[in-house]
């Protein structure tokens, strides 16, 4: 059991929020309190310990009685496990009421049924499904890689365009250099090896945040660039399309959405054919094309002539190459993803990256070689791919099978960030730089909470640029070689403070791509920063500003719920024991005695009501049944009516003390708010419990009928220290 | 004092929610329940009353310590009334929170300082300006009234027009007529005459309802057609405002918003000055144009030709009659607004009334008279009104004059509805015909809920038929013609019934008050049905549907809450005890016994928790402290989680019963919901209460990062019987 769990802890897909072990120190206060809590109930134990049923349900093996919903058969939700421990079965995880059950059945139709914790090491991915999976986003990339390079160089005539083959030279020694680096960087984190662990771990928290937020701006932008791009791909071939890209757009996005809700390894078998169609129709048309160019002698054809807008020089040249790089985009899925491969998972992830690092290296060369040689130039109708297919198959099957793939490839390539982009919100989570929510796994052992997020940020980028492929580019590298440069950096770091075997060797592979990522990462932030790329410069600290925040209120709710330790018997007799008790110590006091114990608490319960009826007349009997000081309070908004009250409260025998507040400006929550507050003030060390009674109606519609003073006023209490709101219901029949 | 309440009680703008005085069965019932209380509670009465401070904050003379908004010096919040009586100040209303007293701060600026209930005899109307307030809709309506009569006729081509003179006469005998019904309406229902009342009185429920459904749509389109039709004379000067009408529109519905949010009484010396600045324009172009026909010996001139588009039928003509009809629209404003009045009020309203519907007849007249004379026919480009004014006063001052008060009183005319509206839910609110919202006196004692609705439906109908006159006109008469007949067809049977002095005149006048109003309602829906009448014909059906589905719930409430004799003492020792105490009673059970007594309740405190620190354990302490039964229940993903949890409550010393739940769907509320539902069924006499902490933070966007178990587990244990559940603030600092 103990191995399992081991293993099970060391993928990142585990179960939510695991239990931090608690620390010796704190166990150690712990038991200090716990002795307290003996001392002070002393006698009493066993009163308080003594549940009034049996707390298994061992005599509840009957079905509960028929409720509102009566139709649907009763069934077993708990079933015991061990005494004190039951397990509960699939059916309590439905909600109760009409409008969250038929949300559920819905749920359940478009995401199938929940799945146990026990079905999560089913979910990984083996070699030939990891590959297409992790594999759509590198290579699609090479579908608007080339083609933004050229877009760029015909800014400065058609006779810029022979700049492509040193450009693309260039490229291709980056995609090995980063292709060697995170072959060494996998199994050195074979945990997981993303940006954000690696600088985390080795450069520290800062530049752990900065690659995080780098990574996240990465993924939502695959999402949207990918989408854009395949759209691009099926306009070139029907142009009619091009006036519903955004809803096109929109709408692959939903799909994705709900593909990955339902889980990754369904995703992993859909996406499989894509990406083996789009590689077959490049091999196609990369062999088509190297025998049609022997057929002709290796003949190059020039470019239609284009008049140049800008003039050709380093800055554009440099403009070119980082466009160029986003033909590289995707290559850190696979050290994002290691621990959803089978085992052992890292070698099989780093096969995985060797493979999918050649493919792309021959598609690239092979398509720049050609579009060299027919001497291609970008244009608006259709894309440099399209144009090639034109060339190579003429316009038959093939050629429809090359765009087919190609906006397949793509439109599923966004689906890579669907496993990283929540992959990394829970690691940022997991160290409390993330909200909590994103540790969650869903009915379906997917992130949920990550995978509706992407959709959300994608889908805005998407129409806030009109999914247009162009104006999403310029953003695109500087997110990407961030990250690149960091991880690379921490590995630096990391084969220098290991200096293992061969740490020399690894430690110069990871400082070029180290170096070469920065380079790229300046050269993009400078050279396309009027472009687009100064809004990825501004969110970037953002997002880290806002990661710090958060992980700042985290540790302020850890330092607050830890437990202190008692402070010695003879400290603790000399505090005057009004301070005691209080529910909240004042922030000045943190350390000094925070923890509960029963024995003293002096309690005052507070029942506000407006008539003295059935509702009222329970709240007060529920209060006054906890044998505890019970006072009514009633707001009037005139003597009037205060006298009204009174008398009712006289008739019905005034068994409890009344205080009555008039309310000569009509306000009724705040006045009340106030009034406890002034109660405290006057005995800090007395708990206040408002009880107060609430109408439960059967429908939505009706809570507007009705004033919600208990809801208000539990808001308007509920920053002040030691009052506790008890709500009584009552329930209307439907 | 009591002569002085009596008082305040008749005006309809009285204190908020009167309390309504118990009936003497309740009376008993309840002193019963109090009998039963004093046998119940026995010699701990003395523990439960004793309360452990000075609830009348005797003891708490200084100010209050400094809070987190130090800043604001301390205030008096609470003076002394009486024994036992506390009188809140100001200060008391105002929110804590920092964003609350800045809503609190912005909304004193725009709305003035609250007023408190004793300034509420000082918001009556003196007649003078009485007159202007509520008269600016009954008058403006000639700024729009002849002008749709021409609109229709000009279909059949320009001869048609000659049809005006007959049509408006008929017209004017209508208005006689409606005046003097309305004249005997007043002193007969001194409280306020409007159609609900007195269709509601003398009807019945369901004619009341239709009444006021008509009523309602009446005022929301008066703002509507007021403001479009003063927009429509600004336009006639200023033709490049006509591209703005509807945000003009907008904004005017928010200035009113305002004005009558700040109160009555302002608002009518505002509003006084465009009303006597109309008088005054409409008396010299009336002056003008009879000297101009007596220079010219009163020969009629020609309208320029108009094709007919359109034969001229019996059809067309009613169609122009009930367009005409629209010249009334507000006739009923008086009698709504009696109250309002100074003393006497009826007899000041009267005597309005009569002044009212004189100068609207003299005014109609003698317009009428003029555009045949002149021979005008509407035109596109400028208002009816707007052509009289230059053929009389030429292009100078006095035009503008004219034009400017027609602009201002139309725009101001919104306004009558502003007092209508608000007075009319108040009625229905008060009969439990409509929410109770609408029974509170905002701040400013104003009935702030239903200017709200007002502007909101207001705004809506004006942004979606563009603020244009001419598509809203059609959906008028309706709504209006049937409060008129209702509320005539009331008042014959109110007088059939009395039989008083002059009973058969007084119904003779209603009853053809009633008859003439039929006449036209039918008239208006059938022969307008098509440009747009359906809408409301639609509408006012599912308005009373509405209305009738808030009263049922009003009415399942107070059944609800009444309180009811507590059996015999025989019969209830033949009750099983644990039957006894059941804080839910299944429907079935209603009568039998509900009211709670505090003797026998079985509690069980339930506390939930994810991990063992500080604000799970003073939730424990405070249950324990309780000196009730208490549970810990723990929910855990895995069975490790579970493990380590246990160890952790076994090393603070087991104090308490521990019931862990393992969900291996992950899920956390339901699974706790149903084991709650599990254990009442278990032992449905057992009160259970689920205390859960809270960790409560300081900022809003900090909500986000933490999972509000505690409210999740509210809405889902809320509609199970007998689950009271507590909440345990655990703050954090700043």
């Amino acid at each position: 059991m103990a191995a399992e769990r081991r293993d099970a802890g060391e993928q990142p897909q585990g179960p939510v929020d695991q239990p931090e072990r608690v620390g010796t120190h704190q166990r150690r206060v712990l038991e200090q309190i716990g002795r307290h809590w003996a001392d002070t109930l002393g006698s009493r134990r066993a009163a308080v310990r003594t549940v009034p049923l049996d707390p298994g349900l061992g005599s509840y093996p009957e079905p509960p009685p028929p409720t509102r919903f009566g139709r649907v058969a009763p069934v077993q939700m708990f079933r015991a496990e061990a005494p004190d421990e039951l397990m509960a079965t699939e059916p309590a995880g439905a909600p109760e009421t009409r409008t969250g059950l038929l949300v559920a059945r819905l749920r359940r139709l478009v995401l199938g049924p929940p799945l146990r914790n026990s079905a999560l090491l089913r979910e990984r991915m083996r070699k030939l499904v990891a590959m297409p999976v992790l594999a759509s986003d590198l290579l699609s990339s090479v579908a608007y890689g080339p083609e933004s390079m050229l877009s760029v160089l015909i800014l400065a005539g058609s006779a810029a365009l022979r700049l492509s083959i040193p450009i693309a030279a260039g490229l291709i020694v980056l995609m090995i250099t980063a292709g060697v680096s995170y072959r060494q960087t996998i199994p050195a984190y074979p945990q997981g090896a993303g940006a954000y662990n690696v600088a985390g771990d080795n450069l520290g928290g800062l530049a752990a945040l900065v690659a995080a937020a780098g990574l996240m701006i990465d993924y939502v932008l695959t999402v949207a660039v990918s989408i854009a791009s395949g759209l691009d791909a099926v306009t070139s071939v029907f142009p009619a399309v091009g006036g519903y890209t955004v809803p096109a757009g929109l709408a692959v996005i939903l799909l994705l959405l709900a593909g990955n809700l339902r889980g990754v390894r369904q995703a992993g078998a859909a996406f499989a054919i894509p990406t083996y169609a789009f590689l077959i129709a490049i091999v196609l048309l990369l062999g088509g094309g190297l025998v049609q160019l022997a057929g002709r002698g290796f003949t190059v054809f020039t470019p239609p002539p284009a008049a140049a807008q800008e003039s050709l020089g380093v800055l554009l040249a440099l403009r070119a190459f980082t466009s160029g790089a986003t033909s590289m985009t995707g290559i850190e899925a696979v050290s994002n993803a290691i621990p959803a491969f089978e085992r052992v998972e890292w070698r099989n992830a780093r096969t995985t990256l060797s493979w999918m690092v050649g493919v792309l290296v021959t598609m690239f060369a092979g398509l720049m070689a050609l579009i060299h040689f027919d001497g291609i130039a970008p244009e608006q109708r259709q894309t440099v791919l399209s144009q090639l297919g034109h060339i190579v198959f003429g316009g038959g099957p093939l050629y429809d099978l090359l765009q087919a793939a190609t906006a397949l490839i793509l439109l599923f390539a966004a689906n890579t960030s669907y496993n990283d982009f929540p992959r990394l919100l829970f690691f940022m989570a997991r160290s409390y730089d993330a909200p909590r929510v994103f540790l969650r796994l869903g009915d379906r052992l997917a992130f949920s909470n990550g995978i509706i997020a992407l959709s959300v940020a994608a889908a805005l980028i998407f129409g806030t640029f009109h999914g247009n492929t162009g104006n999403l580019i310029p953003l695109y590298a500087v997110g990407v070689f961030l990250a690149f440069t960091l991880s690379q950096s921490g590995m630096v770091v990391h084969w220098w403070r290991r200096r293992g075997s061969h740490w020399r060797k690894s430690m110069v592979v990871n400082g070029l791509g180290a170096l070469l990522s920065a380079l790229v990462l300046v050269t993009a932030a400078a050279t396309k920063f009027t472009e687009g790329a100064w809004l990825v410069v501004i969110v970037i600290p953002c997002l880290v500003l806002l990661f710090r925040r958060i992980r700042h209120h985290y540790d302020v709710v850890r330092d607050n719920v830890a437990l202190h330790p008692i402070p010695a018997q003879a400290a603790r007799n000399a505090i005057i024991p009004a301070r005691r008790f209080v529910l909240e110590q004042p922030p000045t006091a943190a350390g000094e005695e925070q923890e509960e114990s029963p024995e003293e608490l002096q309690h005052l319960a507070v029942v506000p009501m407006a008539r003295l009826d059935l509702a009222s007349l329970r709240a007060l009997a529920y209060a006054a049944s906890l044998s505890i000081p019970v006072m009514g309070a009633h707001i009037s908004p005139s003597h009037e009516e205060a006298e009204e009250f009174r008398e009712q409260w006289n008739t019905w025998g005034d068994h409890l003390h009344l205080e009555i507040i008039e309310s000569p400006y009509r306000a009724i929550v705040a006045p009340l708010a106030h009034y406890l507050k002034a109660l405290r003030a006057e005995r800090p060390d007395v708990t206040l419990t408002v009880v107060v009674p609430e109408i439960i109606v059967k429908r939505h519609w009706q809570e507007l009928l009705h004033s919600h003073t208990g809801d208000r006023l539990r808001r308007a209490v509920r920053h002040q220290p030691g009052i506790v709101v008890t709500t009584v219901p009552v329930h209307l029949p439907a």
